[in-house]
């Protein structure tokens, strides 16, 4: 069970072109198409006659037709011909989500359609800003979606997991320490933040390239999460040589309980002439090898080891402040939507 | 659980060779070899002994022997030979199922040995006729048998699925109208049949090879249900140029409650002579391309929205009838053998 | 359920080398590394903070440190840094195993630490024996441990599985029978011990290359069982041109119910000068590929059997009355430890 009322990020917008897309979320099969004007259309990809999936079928302007005997469904889900018969039973309607493209992302809303206001989809202004590059990246993760909030939501494994490309090698055993770290957590309405600032450290090899900085930097992160499961990172890279500024956003959707679509753009205020490093290209090449190589193996690996370690709980530390906030928020999000509340939001509070 | 009493299509006679055959079939192993007269066997494919599979050991004359001790089994399922033992237990004796060839395919009979009758094996008398010439296949298909039963018993599928090579178009959204439909369906005993006739449509582009058709033609199908679950099509394609007739029988045995093996004939009265097309090659390579191109991923992809959605069931059409007639028979008969209805007979009623 | 307070195989003393190894034993994930003065340590293969496997972190001199947050435990299982915190909490800790190297192997202990006393390792003397040379073999089965331990267990299996390499072709329905066969079986503490002579029997040719035979030999099997899953055998081929002995041990790890890790010695007292033939490397390539080619499809098909047909039981013959005397004995010890006996034991009493 997932929570309702809520916009989840469905696909980028380059995934629904000519072709339908199936794609299944929170357990359910949907098939995404564009109408003749371009807009998007998210439909139960379960024709209502024999279970066929209409995303093998064709689009026919606004509507889409089934491909085993013909069916047509409009942009409301509404059957609107069945061959060699005049009445349409009502039945045979299928589900429509509503369904919207916003600082592209396609976003679908589960639960209530009169609820849908698309003022609650999260908002990421940096993306449509002049002064900014947005870079977007789809990954499919077999790990539950939680496991890669939580990644994302402790800013501290950058130091080992990303030692060699972003981490700030800070809190080894025995190692260096930064001069000061500024750590607070806090919640509102129902987002929780944290802000964290590290104060002249060493500069990690890829923020290094992005800012040419030659010496220990200021590391700014300030992070905010937000239901259903997006999670939204501002960092800032300081010293008296440069000061860049990135914005990258994570939205991860369960596809099932142990497998995830995980969406993100990473918008940069640098870098921004399209001929020198980095190039928007450079930044994709750049965040796929960080994210497939080092976070998602880890997310996979936990994965198996709770599927492995039926009842397993974390051991928080001060670092997973944040984590706990969310978990604990999202707690009482199930609970006040009758859900039960699942294993993976409980292992840490 | 499956109807017992029936004999199940087992294998194509090439599949049984020199080499003992194991098959899965509604759930249990099955190993099919030939006696030293030609005759097929088939037992368990499960040693009493300590349970290997009889298929990896060797035919010794009429019998088989199991290559893991060498226990000697006849062709009746008793064991005859236990190495270094001169006294042989009653229960090493394993299950033997009768079993025959006959009209190009092997068939078991599950259920009580003494009412295997080989009057009831499916009639298919169109394959001996020396006016005929029958094309043999063989398919494994990820999906419920009855899904595949449903393919075959809605001839107008054929519009949609197979609009490029054995559609009619008709139906289509806004298309034209065949000028006739004859439907009819009726039942017989423990047979379902109908009757669909559909005057001067355009004929696909595959009848139109095989007849020489120039212009419209009258397309009649004959189609005949029979327990447990045997289709057959009965297929005239005639105008004032030629007339055309074929026979195609498709005949789903469970491997598994989601899988199914899927045997078939092709039998027509044209393209006899071996050197002009169609030839038997020619045949199976179009049937072959178009069931494994249009059909088995269609079931196979409503076998993935059926487990995804429990539950589910159909809304059936005009055109469904024979499907609906097949399933309520279904039911009926599960009932008497004390078996619950399993719910791929209950989608549709 | 496993049973508990015995020594498990684990590893090959090469497996566990500069970076850490992770295998699951008994269902539950392990990792083996060794510390600075190159002793074997084995912890629980998750980090408590939040269940990463510690086998992709890092050896920190005796210690591991988790790569996803930098925790670092020790050779004990406790928890002994955790990045910008000064307290660790007690449960922060992790399970170490014992764990020690004898004879070749890696051996863990699962059960009360205190009870770990290396005297209860199967006792192998011979593989350190100045006029013998083991060889040593892993393989990974995807059967249960007991069907593995089964067919090692049971001497018969050679004339029909290994016929060509192994086997004396005795007991063949309508052959010749051996002069005179002597089989005993008896139980002395927790070993099963059997004892087999064929006199006067065709050797097989492997035992006929190793000793240069040309004629009949009296064939000797001595075979001990001791829990919780090691066969040792103790081979000797004789007549008046040569003797020559050989123990090969075996030794079955659960990793789960229906996967093993296998582990096996060769030692022989022949082919000991490293040119001529058998050396390691032949004896070692003759014993994978009866293994892998013979010994390891046949439990893996009886595996697939099994699941297909639960329930089933075996029809215990003369030959298996050391295979049921060891069941009988497994079933005792599961009672004794308050573990409800496994299926894979009941098969056969
Ligand atoms: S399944 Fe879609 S029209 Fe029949
Ligand atoms: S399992 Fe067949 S003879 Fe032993
Ligand atoms: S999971 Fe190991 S340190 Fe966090």
């Amino acid at each position: 069970m997932f929570l309702e009322n809520y916009w989840y990020c469905a696909a980028l917008p380059h995934e629904v072109d000519a072709r339908p897309l199936r794609r299944v979320i929170c357990n359910e099969p949907v098939v995404f198409y564009r109408d003749t004007k371009g807009k998007p259309v998210a439909l139960e990809d379960r024709c209502s006659h024999r279970q066929a999936p209409l995303s093998t079928g064709e689009i026919r302007g606004d509507n889409i037709q089934c491909n085993y005997h013909g069916f047509v469904f409009d942009r409301d889900g509404a059957c609107v011909h069945i061959p060699h018969q005049d009445t349409i039973p009502n039945r045979a309607h299928i589900r429509a989500y509503p369904v919207t493209e916003k600082w592209g992302f396609i976003w679908i809303w589960r639960g209530e359609a009169a609820k849908a206001d698309i003022a609650k989809i999260p908002h990421l202004p940096w993306t449509t800003d002049a002064g900014r590059s947005p870079v977007y990246l789809y990954f499919y993760v077999k790990a539950n979606h939680q496991l890669v909030a939580d990644n994302l939501l402790d800013i501290s494994h950058a130091d080992y997991l990303h030692s060699d490309t972003l981490g700030s090698k800070s809190g080894i055993m025995g190692g260096p320490q930064p001069e000061k770290v500024e750590f607070r957590t806090w919640q509102e309405g129902d987002e929780v933040h944290s802000f964290r600032k590290l104060t002249n450290v060493e500069v990690a090899s890829y923020p290094k390239k992005w800012g040419n900085f030659t010496s220990n930097v200021n590391r700014t992160n300030i992070q905010m999460w937000e239901a259903p499961n997006t999670v939204h990172v501002h960092l800032e890279f300081e010293n008296n040589e440069n000061k860049i500024l990135i914005n990258h956003d994570h939205i991860m959707t369960p596809e099932t309980d142990t497998t995830t679509h995980y969406f993100m753009d990473f918008t940069r205020n640098f870098g921004l002439d399209g001929n020198q490093y980095p190039t928007d290209d450079e930044i994709y090449q750049e965040q796929h090898s960080v994210i497939s190589g080092d976070d998602l193996p880890m997310v996979e690996s936990q994965q198996e080891n709770i599927n492995l370690c039926k009842g397993v709980v974390d051991v928080p530390v001060k670092a997973d402040k944040l984590i706990s906030a969310v978990h604990r928020h999202l707690a009482d999000m199930y609970l006040a939507q009758d859900i039960s509340v699942p294993s993976y939001v409980l292992v840490q509070r």
